[in-house]
Order: C-alpha cells, then structure tokens, then sequence
C-alpha cells in the first residue's frame, strides 16, 4: 500500500481544466447510473462545533473507489488550525484491499469541490461576466473563485464575510492570484446585487442571501450547505430562481441548500436539474441572459472517486509516497 | 500523524482478558448511552462476492473515536489472499484532526470481535463447559475459540465448516494453540448436538444450524450475519431459544442473525436483551443449566474506537510507528 502526504499531493495535482474535465465527466456516470454511492457516514460532534462526514463512490469500470473522510471543525481557527481535515483512501475494486493513502487533510475534496463549483459555472453562467461575488471568505470560497476563473474572465471580485479581516485577507490574495480588482463589503446585499455570479462557501445557520437582490442573468452555487441545520439562502429566494439545479437530488433535498425549500413544499412544482443531466446534453444549461440560476452542491463520492484515481495515477508516474 | 504496521500492531495487542474487559466495558457505555453510533456506511459489491463496511463511534470522554474500513471479499482465498481487510483511523474529538492510522488488515476488528464472543460467552454459558463447537473454520472462527477459552477451560472441540481441507487445518492449529482435543465432523449436526458452547462465524446465506439440535444448557454465539442477506440459524431455532441476546439490538434486526425472526414476526412476544445490560447488571446472564441461550454479535463501532484506542496507547508506550 501506497500513503502519500499532503505536499506531494498538492506538488502532483492542483485546480486546472484537467481536474475540472475529470470531475465534468464524473457527473456524467453519475445520471448514467453508473456509479454506486451509499447515503453518507455522518459524526456530529455539536459540542466542539464540529462534523466528520464519510463519503464514497464506486464507479463502474474504475479498478478502484475512494473511501473519503473529511472533518470540518469551527472552533478550530481559534486554536490557529484550519477548520477542515481529513484523508483519503484508495481501495481495490475487487479485492477490498487498500491500494493508497491520501493524507491530504482535506485538500483533494478542497479540489475537486471547486470543480465542481467550476462545471456549474461552465453550463450556468452568463458567457461574458463582469464581477464574481463571494459570500464567504474561507478556503473553499478562494477555490471557488480560481474554479471560475478557469471557465469565464473576471474583472472584478467582490467579498462579503462575517470576519471582516478574513476578507481583507482574501481580498489580497485574489488580487494576487487572479490579477482583478477586489472589493470588501460590510453586508451581502451589494455584493449579491453587483455580481453575474455569486458562490456562497459559509457555514452559515440562518440565510444570508434574499430573494430582492437577485437580479437578470445571475447564476449562484451554494456550496456550503451540506446538512440539516444549514442554510445560506432563503427559501423565497430559492423560490424564486427560474432554474434549480443540483449535484444530487436526494442528498440536495435532505442535506443541501435545497432542503428548508423541499421541507415547506415549495419545489413542489419546480423542476429541479441534476447537473449530470446538463453535462449528458440531456437538460440545457442557460438558456437566456435573464434567467436567474441556482445551483446547490452538497458534493458527491464520485467525485472523491474521481479524483483520487488522479490524483493516485500523476504521483505513480512522479514516484511519490512510501509504500507501507 | 502516526502510522503503524500490521506487525507492530500484532506485537502490541493480542486478544487476551485485557483487551476482553476493555470491550466489555465498551458495551456498558453503549447502553449507558454514552457513545453515538451512526449506521454504518455499506458498500456492496456483489459482482466480486465483496463488501466493504465503515463504522465509528464516539465514546463520550474519549479524546479520540476510530473510523474503520473493514473488508470481505469471499473470492479473495482462490486468489490466494484473506477475504478480510482494512484499517482503522483515529481522530481527534475535538478538532476532527487525524490522529493514527493502523495499517492492520483487519487483525483489530478480528481480536475485538473475538473479544465480543468472550463476553457473550463469559455471561451465557454455563459455568463448566466440556466441548465446544465451531461452525466454520476461518480466521475469525478461530479467535473466537482462542477467546472462549480465556473465559471457560475447554476439554475438546468439534468442527465443521464447508471445506474438509480448511476443517482439517483449523483442527491443528487448536490442537497446537489450545492443547485440547479436536474432531472434524461432515455435518454441522454433531457439532451441534455435542456441544455446550457453538459459535457460527460463516458467510452463509442459508441456515446451517437447525432447532432440533439444540439440547439444554447451550449456548451459541452467531458471528456470521452482519448484512440483510446472510443467516446461519433457522428462524425456528431463534425463536426456540429461551433467552436472545445481541450486542446492538437496532443492528441485529435489520443486518445480525436475529433480522430473519425479526421480519416474519417471530420476535413479537420474545425479549431481546442488549450484552451491554447484562454487563452492567441490569438484565442476568444465563439462569439455568437448562437455558438455550443464543446471542448475536454483529459488531459496534464502540468495539473499534475501545480497541484502537488501546492499540494506541500500547504502540506509542513502545515507541512504535512512522510520524507521518
């Protein structure tokens, strides 16, 4: 068995179009039912603001599948930690045995989240955009952006956050790495009514985004939504959205930015798309500049699958890790 | 982060009364109510003869609780490799962080499910036991002979299992590891009929136990059943049983031995007591000499965050694994 740690990860796969395409075409088996993924392992650990998920996916035809655990912890930034952790294991399809160790604390589903945030984009977003919105100054709010910044130009980024100094802080590095303008703002509103596309990447409990500051054209992913208490947009807005999509519609509707909406019946008569289907051709992606699209990303195992296949694949070819 | 080997493992932790009181232990928190134990993440594949289980629990007061992998693949022998494998990861309760891994190929599931049977059978059988009976001769079979008789002195033992060649095998390593006498039988009758404690630890999907065998005074513990689709004892005999025992009564139902009786309704007017109360003195052990007593043991997480923990303990004290 391989382990590899997180530098030499990160030295051997980063976000580009290569991982984008990869996680685009993990999608696509998804809708194809060619994928086999078992409701998640979830550890709530309320006391120390705190929840381990497990995740995995078997794909068909793929001699291995991911079993992933990630933690995301938020009182750890107060001990000088990130909030996230976590690891992945590679196991053999036919035999069980384990094949590699990806101790990336939570890098690869940093990753392949972001590209996740990066397909919806592809097929959702306005062709031309001016300004991409941030709702959330964290690490995978940054991801979200680079993630765009493969699939449209950005002139401009604008930032809302509830720590002020995280925003400053993200601000300075988007600027850096992305070469656009960047703007903090001290409330979401103008940063949801000023951009063509808006991720939203908080562990927020109660919803920050509202339904009078969507306007034509926009499309919004929310990625942080991933359970039963959380929410970062509000039910009318959800409503609201001339088009609902998703990476997975069971696990949207009972883990997702989509729940409190299903829970008070309001998707009753709203289509909701999965992003496979889109990707398959089999459902369109925007289809006009006024359309307001919402896409909720509650991430999926293939995509765990996905990328640790890769990411096992590029450190063989490199000669990482040590063999245990 | 620390990674340890399956040999320093092995070195470190062996099933003995140590590691026996600890899972015992472990069994009263349990229903004390003081471990969370979410339902485990399951992945079949069937093409292959395989599944792979995740389980975990957090043990209150514990700094760390395990996530385990754990593997059958029943194919795996005609290539020559164990149908079991796996590892055990260990996690910080209060920042999510990765702790240990234990590269140990399922040896701490193998010696803390051995463990398990040793308390059901310290409780349950009777006190003077002369023969004991295996149905089944593989790995786990053989621990749970090794941990019977670290609770009752054995005479002799009585073997079946499905291949001749691996009874054979089993005979002499119990000959060697526990000096008693053995005998292989062609049919699970004997073995049965003439023992006082029988353990079933097969993969069997048919019932291979039937209730006319049973006589006064057994105990039987069935290992075996751990998903919806594999059962060793006939519905009639579990529902002839004077006293049913299990180790997680929600679990037993829908995955363990008891599942069958429990889904025709047979289990309606019958009391099924949890091992954990017996432990804690709140139900008794085995009250007669006559009792048939049949517990189920389908394996709690709270078993692997007890034995990982020690394994951890033990394996730092001797200055053993890779910093990673």
């Amino acid at each position: 068995m391989w382990v590899f740690g997180e530098q030499e990860i990160q030295e051997a796969i980063s976000l580009d179009m290569e991982v984008v395409k990869a996680i685009e075409k993990g999608f696509f088996t998804l809708v194809e039912k060619r994928v086999q993924v078992p409701p998640i392992l979830r550890v709530d650990l309320s006391e120390y603001q705190g929840e381990v998920d497990v995740k995995t996916a078997v794909v068909k035809g793929e001699p291995y599948f991911a079993v992933k655990i990630s933690s995301g912890f938020f009182n750890n930034p107060h001990r000088g930690l990130p909030s996230g952790s976590g690891m992945m294991i590679l196991l053999n399809v036919e035999t069980g045995f384990p094949e590699a160790i990806f101790l990336d604390h939570g890098y690869l589903t940093d990753i392949r989240t972001a590209a996740a945030g990066a397909v919806a984009a592809k097929y959702l977003a306005l062709e031309t955009i001016q300004t991409a919105g941030m709702i959330g100054a964290g690490t995978q709010a940054r991801y979200q952006m680079k993630a765009l910044a493969l699939v449209r130009s950005l002139d401009q980024i604008r930032i809302w956050s509830r720590s002020r100094e995280r925003a400053e802080d993200c601000a300075k590095e988007m600027k850096t790495e992305l070469g656009v303008r960047v703007e903090v703002f001290p409330h979401p509103e103008p940063v949801v009514r000023g951009s063509d596309v808006v991720v939203t990447a908080t562990p927020s409990t109660t919803p920050l985004v509202q339904k009078e500051w969507f306007h034509d054209g926009l499309h919004l992913t929310a990625m942080g939504s991933d359970s039963e208490y959380k929410q970062e947009v509000e039910v009318d807005a959800i409503a609201s959205a001339d088009r609902l999509i998703c990476d997975d519609r069971e696990q949207s509707f009972r883990l997702g930015e989509l729940r409190s909406a299903w829970d008070e019946g309001r998707l009753r008569n709203k289509e909701v798309t999965e992003l496979g289907d889109i990707v398959a051709g089999r459902a369109p992606g925007r289809r006009s500049n006024k359309e307001v699209t919402l896409c909720d990303l509650t991430g999926v195992g293939v995509q765990d699958t996905v990328i640790a296949i890769m990411a096992y694949h590029r450190l063989k070819q490199q000669k990482k890790g040590v063999r245990l």
